[in-house]
């Protein structure tokens, strides 16, 4: 950042580099990019970042990010409350609402557990998980990590925790892609996959 | 965004979305990621956006950015200003200034004449530029703006106007780039080096 000599521009440029996916040469674009915009705009930008951060929150049932108590899918009188799909972040969970399949309710672990990266259980929301099964009224609970070791090891914890309470506990089905092609499946994928054939009736 | 009912979360991923290179995937994580961050970071983000544009503004002699009036490289009393060179951005001047072989000044266009975006010469610092040159003491002006149509044309458009300045008006030279193979060179580089070839003395 050798072509000017404006320190803000380069604490700017520091605060951009934080974000994930955005290295310097990035960073330093965006901020060049923001002394472009118009004031208002980059006050617009501004208030966002403090209005979210301060409005939103987890929902007091489901731990999914909301501005009220509870978020509209725990709120909603038709979804089935007796079915939990466990996700690891809020994201998640709009990739099952686009399918339109799903009618249960959801809980939001905010992270999977991975003592290399120093997330240990207790920093995810498995507590709040824990109380909603021993409140009653649940019977399933799927697990809905990635098929990832970190999202396994976090499913099989749960699974171990969740059991003796009495509840049915799944786990996603792995196998091949829709529309995917066989050439191209890597072999565990496709272990799974065969592993797990079903009668075609 | 069907995950969370959070409207703030909304209007944070559209603000992330209008920054160049971030589309709406990309937007929506890093407003989930700003979620995850202390209210702390998310201030100081906020402050480092407001304060950059609060204070950092143009060169009063050659529009690039700073925070004082005049800018480090024009208030260097070693720089030869008798020899501009002439960018389109000020983060070119960050390339130039890597080499360590450059010690005249610059002057920052803050963009590329391109009727398709509509930019026009009146939107560029353009007038600025002929008003250092009418003043007198500088003798050679570098045109250093991308190898491209927009570049080209606006490297042109110039040259037309300072030439009858009497100032000597140079391009930079365009050949193959060192380090690179023959065999990847496009032919417009190819032809270029060709004919700029030089004696091998």
């Amino acid at each position: 950042m050798a072509g000017h000599d404006a320190l803000p521009l380069v604490v700017l440029t520091e605060q951009f580099a934080k974000l994930p996916g955005i290295g310097m040469k990035s960073a330093a674009r965006l901020a060049y990019h923001v002394m472009s915009m118009d004031a208002e705009d980059v006050d617009a930008f501004a208030q966002a970042l403090l209005n979210a951060k301060r409005t939103v929150h987890h929902c007091q049932c489901c731990e999914n990010l909301t501005d009220r108590d509870r978020c509209a899918i725990c709120e909603d009188p038709t979804r089935d409350t007796s079915t939990v799909c466990v996700v690891a972040s809020p994201k998640d969970i709009d990739a099952f609402e686009r399918t339109g399949e799903y009618h249960g309710v959801y809980h939001v672990l905010h992270g999977l557990i991975s003592p290399m990266r120093g997330v240990m259980p207790d920093d995810l929301k498995i507590r709040s998980l824990i109380a909603r099964v021993q409140k009653g009224g649940i019977q399933e609970v799927i697990m809905a990590t990635d098929p990832t070791v970190e999202g396994d090891a976090t499913a099989a914890y749960l699974a171990q925790l969740l059991t003796p309470l009495g509840v049915r506990v799944t786990r996603l089905a792995f196998g091949l892609p829709v529309g995917g092609m066989l050439e191209y499946a890597d072999e565990v994928t496709l272990y799974k996959a065969l592993e797990n054939r079903s009668e075609m009736a």
